[in-house]
């Protein structure tokens, strides 16, 4: 079974920088965690675009052969029809997932293109949301 | 460790009627399997109510003392701010959870009052959500 | 055949208070002469309540085994998303009616939540509307 | 007693055309049937156009002495304030009657003009709101 | 020098009906005296319709050959942009007059499509809106 | 003379919780304070409730017979048209309160149902908005 | 084969006004170049009409037997419900043509009813519209 | 009979510059025409300021003595609820006046605060616009 | 202890015109009656202007040294960032007070942009607003 | 004569999934027919991309020399502002063609910020508006 | 060469109040500095008013004369249409200066009515942004 | 001390195309004339992209070691949430920077996304608005 992560704008910085705020934890770090404790169980991989087009290439790219996609657009979540759109055309599964909770930050951050066409939506629960959607995406299909 | 799920107003009727959508699982007998996967990790409650003042007090009740709180409000999410008065006068963490996804319905389902002042929300992912819900919390008390 | 009557909130003053506008009659009188005018062809009942969960779960009890409902659900029409997803859930056909003409009087009275899942609306014929609702659901069942 | 009935664009179609919807009863028949079930109580015509100002015409020239009128503006009860305007300019009662909810269909489908400046509305009865506006003109009359 | 009145909708009623709030002066007589007072200056035509169609009809034989209109497009006025586009076609100028003054009156009346292709709106001074829009029009010809 | 106070959704917590904020002083002990202050001027008596249903039968029960209500509807004044029908239907003149100063918090809690019915709104005040309220009750009565 | 062109109001006046600015070549010209264009394959016919009804009445005379309508609603593209829901009832399909750019003029005109229902738009392209929408119509027939 | 020509901001400027479009007549040479037009009819004064509370002190000053008063309150037209209040609280009736086509212009320009509380209004019709103005306050009283 | 009021535009004509409506007790008798009330306990003084730039003036002059201001900003309280801008600046307590209940008027009588930088309002309550201003303004000294 | 058709994004996978929707034939295979039908006439090139920044890059490249665009934005159509700049700036017209009929689609479909520089739109007439939008750039060169 | 500073309300207090947030460097300081820095390029004027009116008179004044206005209008900045309209009737060049960043304060603050009719505007530079605007004043005579 | 300038969409063909609008000046060569006006005071980088997640990467590489950003984000200044999100991840601090005057164009131009987390804006004063920046940056360093 293959899930992919996906990454948007901004989300390279995460654990590098601002990291009273955010911990010292980067990203690559977290993978390598996430990656042992599904190993019985998925094969992840993770990719990072700060190119809306990136994204959308990388959507097609697995979206017809793997078995599911955790992704976090960032702030493509609130602006972007086009990789709404690439969500609908593709036939692997989405879960989205953000770190902050998007219900209580500005009102431009609460609308999702993107939710509109994947599965559902974990938010608020931070760098735990990706671990949640990847055990439903596995749970789901026994 | 104890965590109470609190269900809003209609979801009494889960699992007793449209069985041909939702399965003839009612909520009570998901509770069981619930109760059955954490017996070793918390003490879960089951509360529901049709009144948005009985949900009130129930978050009153119980929200100084438990853990955590799993709230799906159902339709008082898009209407009530009392509901989400209470969420923010208590000191118990609470995770909002609905079945559906609620981005990919009517317009005044897509906005949550009660989210703005819960930790965070899960959305679309069935009744996978409670569990999923249940997990983090637990996990975040590590 | 079983039809119910259910009013929603401030409307067990009619005919009470302010009887130079309304007239004498209390709905409990009027009650009486609906059901003398129909008891050849029906069961009536009649439930009114100032809670929106009372409403809900009149709804419930009802609404899979009763031939009709009459809902006037007054303030709640407008507000209550909680009020029309129960009457999505029954199965009960339900015809809403408003004493006054909703479509002359403020803003926010001339949408209605309920409306979208009833069979259809009477508004502004006074009392003689719910009359009409319940020949309605008895002329449909012949 | 007199009672008009007056129906707005393509309800000249009613009955002939999409008959698989509609059934196969054009309005023209249902109008017999409709003055055979009257015939003791009142008078009534019909009239139809697919042109605003024809409608606003016949408003006029009927609209002093009748006793009831029962209109069905289709497109235009969301678009003419004209028709509006005669309504309010005329001294019979009319009461609006759609074949379906309104509420249920799209946005602009749910403002009326006209209504305002009727006694009422009947939405989403079928041909049978037709019947119900004419039976409520005449009761209300003794 | 020719100017030729025009009214929309309506106002065929105007003295009429409802005497006892716009007097028993109808429109034809006030028209005999606005000809009489102009005698020596310009010939004065009148026309009215309901049809939105009629007065388009009208603008376009008219609207190339005389020297001025004065157009109360009434509930036209505010929905109409076929009224807006043939003012803007023809060649003669067109004033703008109503009788009552839209600025007062409910939200949907304070828009005219209509005015942003005229010279100028006269509006609230009630039938003398007429005679000031004759007077202006013929003046600025010296 | 008889003056009822009545408290909305979430105020029964006042000075139980929160007290680094909002002081050790329950509503309780409050309204004992206030009692004293008015004993020869005014019998006062308390309801609170986390039910709108209940807010409106406690209106309907006093409403006609006490000389004042002072109401806190908190979260529901920004929500409930039914609380506001019962204030328009009970003869008892209502003076809003709320403590803190909802024209400097989010724009929802910016506009009230409830005020458009009652005599005044004392808003920001803290809890001797209470106190003023009062005060005018019986001023207004001498 | 046979295909209707339907021109809405003010278009009459096409060549025959402000020749500056569109030319001197009258629809009624135009029409007879697209005929002899298209003689080899279709029968072409030609309406214009300002008024709202006159466009429905003709769209439901040919709306069962002609097998396509290029329709150019001018003005009632952005107000007409009716003309909207006549091509909905009728079984030609319909392509909407119009001779200037709606996206680049005032707000209003971008919005259009009727395309809703229509299969598909040509705008911008001035009279060549037309001719494209009937090469269309006629190459789907193939 | 006194009637008060009153101009808001930066209708000082008139006519001294931007001659090239409105031409090097000042209000001031325009006053001078107004009054010997009027002489045997009525006495005329002028006031004009850039101070939304000089506008209101003069109307406080004159506007329960004079017989009529012609308002180009300018800018202030559209932001003033406090001019538009000054209108209200007086008793001599007023008049409207706009030199350019206020509907032809900005979105922010049709709105009218003031213009609610007068008469009526007359707008496009250049200086014209007073006479007219002071025509019909002199006529009425007739 | 020193406290102002300020009283903003048309509130000079209180009582002294329309006295059928407000009484024949003009602002200044009623502030010597307000004087008598606390002359124990605090210096009132007095000051009004028509001028959105002199009550700026005003608070700018009284603002760091007075105990409490008392505003009613009138038509400037729904217009004026520049008055709430001021507020903000100074020192000095503000309570805003309006004498008619703004909640239950226009649309745009209901946003305050002043009362976001003040203590509170009150509104709805008379002349007798200003009183209870006052003794709130004493009461939190002690 | 050289002619541009730029495909925006998720249009690389026409033809190679959903083929039960869209058919089997890719925009390349379409491509090779295009060129066949026109060789004669023009020089056809293709490019698509899933980057904005990429449509922008070749819209620069070829906006100076070639004789016309056909450009299918698909998503960024309705979020780019980008591209809609680059229309403008450059030489080349360019008529925008979509596929689906975005007027029947959802909201945020309708609005077209890159038809506003365009010269035309063809929309809802399937690959077949590719064909016209081409005959159409050739055409009006002759 | 000359060149006016003008400032609007509430920017008298600068430097004089809140010294702890703005330091306590008043304009009048400030102005000298600038002076000195200038002295061998510009004349420069300083002008202050807390009175919409006061600031349209001085732009009056010297609005044909001078060579610059560097104007931060403040609060006025946002609601004054007639300050707009007063830049728009002078001839002298006109930048606009904040002294914090607009973009990053309340909506209401977002909009400029006179920014319109500037050149530029500089925005969040601090009391810097005149000294630059001034410099760009000098440079652009050069 | 180190400036980055990053230039946006379309700004590649500053001086190259539409020379007659914005002169044959290039932005490169621009550039030499910026850096030799501040070589003795900054080293000046120069950027340019067409892709928002171009400008975004380039921000992440120098956001933690420049001394200064210069950005002129033209189109998606006003989409791109991404590059808002961006500057406020890194600690350089930003300058906005456009040529034309943002505020005098169309309504969808007058919101900045990335001005919100910029210290400030320079808008409208053409190419100098880059040399005003930098001289800002470089004395608040002093």
């Amino acid at each position: 079974m293959t899930i992919a992560i996906i990454n948007g704008p901004n989300l390279n910085l995460l654990g590098k920088r601002e990291v009273d705020i955010y911990g010292n934890q980067t990203f690559d770090d977290y993978f390598i965690t996430l990656k042992e404790k599904f190993d019985q169980q998925a094969i992840l991989t993770y990719f990072q675009s700060n190119h809306e087009g990136g994204i959308i290439d990388h959507i097609h790219e697995i979206g017809y052969e793997y078995d599911g996609i955790v992704l976090n657009g960032a702030a493509y979540t609130h602006t972007s029809v086009a990789i709404a759109d690439a969500i609908a055309a593709v036939t692997t599964p989405v879960v989205e997932v953000h770190i902050s909770n998007i219900h209580a930050r500005e009102g431009f951050r609460q609308h999702s293109y993107s939710a509109t066409n994947c599965i559902g939506v974990i938010t608020g629960l931070g760098l735990k949301g990706y671990e949640l959607a990847i055990k439903y995406l596995i749970d789901r299909k026994k």
